[in-house]
């Protein structure tokens, strides 16, 4: 399968060239996230699409020093709701209804079981619940990249707080999860460019019950 | 591009018709799994690939007796490691080094980095840090089925601990996380099939700092 052999080819890029990524490359990269499945379709996170070369420096600096967040061209923050509240829930059954064109009982039910277990929980569970749901998109926009031949680079080693703070997420009720900065791999600089991709064998990974 | 026209073709499929997929077809869709990128290499998780109809049947009354759970020809159930260990951690870094045939003092120095922070941790923090590597995973099976035109259904709604037992996850060190059910359409029986897909705008979903 042509997918298969482009997530072969992909790895976690240690060094990017600079070049600029098409715009219209990066648009099918996050289209691909927004497309993504999520909890009862709350689609609880947003994306921050980063190509300014003075916030990236400051990312940086709380991202381990990692180069590639100055050399990439495009740095994708993930960012999760930091709660579900009733407004939120309330404007995406509401835009259910609007893009579909009529109420239903049974929706509208749906929509009054979350009303009154969402939020009503601690904000913590709802936050890691919303980031699991980035988690989802942002593994459609690795392999949307993957087939687009554009270079990657997931990242969890960065101070997120410090992050929310450089972007303002927290105005915004977002906190960010994690990181792909998108570009083209530097084949000269990159450690990680030749060595072999490890995993584990199906055998140690899939049981099957027949 | 075509992954995304099949991104769009994909939906959370209601009613599944019973049909079997290709087992080879399977096979992809966990191997994109098992190419995802994990934090540190790790691949906290695994996956279990359930074909028996008696074991689905338990499975569809402690999920919500979701119909798809028993008419979908694979219940993929993404499993995660409920803790880090230092068995766990030096079994992926010695599979590394057994793999690339040398050792490196870098990477033995960021062993030792997890070695001494992740056992030590809460083990809930530990699991829902895996559970997110798992969810990453998750996305890439999703795009790998929609690549191949199989219809999947992901699903959080059932009751974890219930499915651990029927599973005997506990005795692995596994916890469930999310269910991938993967099958063909019910076009008659699937009451979301003709809706339309709802997304926020881009423009609520994206914002750029340039």
């Amino acid at each position: 399968m042509e997918l298969l052999e482009k997530l072969k080819w992909r790895y976690a890029t240690k060094a990017m060239n600079g070049k600029k990524v098409p715009q219209a490359k990066i648009g099918d990269i996050v289209e691909a996230a927004r497309l993504a499945p999520t909890s009862s379709g709350l689609q609880p996170f947003e994306i921050i699409e980063v190509t300014n070369p003075d916030v990236k420096k400051e990312i940086r600096k709380i991202g381990w020093n990692q180069s590639v967040i100055t050399d990439c061209s495009h740095l994708l923050v993930f960012a999760a709701w930091d709660n579900y509240t009733a407004e939120r829930i309330n404007t995406m059954f509401d835009l259910t209804n609007e893009i579909r064109g009529f109420e239903n009982e049974g929706w509208e039910n749906y929509r009054q079981l979350l009303l009154s277990s969402y939020p009503q929980r601690d904000p913590e569970v709802n936050f890691n619940h919303a980031a699991k749901q980035a988690y989802i998109a942002f593994g459609l926009s690795i392999a949307a990249a993957a087939f687009e031949g554009i270079d990657s680079t997931p990242m969890e080693g960065f101070d997120a707080d410090a992050l929310d703070k450089i972007l303002g997420l927290g105005e915004k009720g977002l906190r960010s999860c994690i990181l792909l900065a998108l570009g083209y791999r530097n084949t000269e600089e990159d450690w990680l460019v030749n060595l072999k991709k490890v995993r584990k064998s199906t055998e140690d990974f899939v049981t099957t019950i027949k």
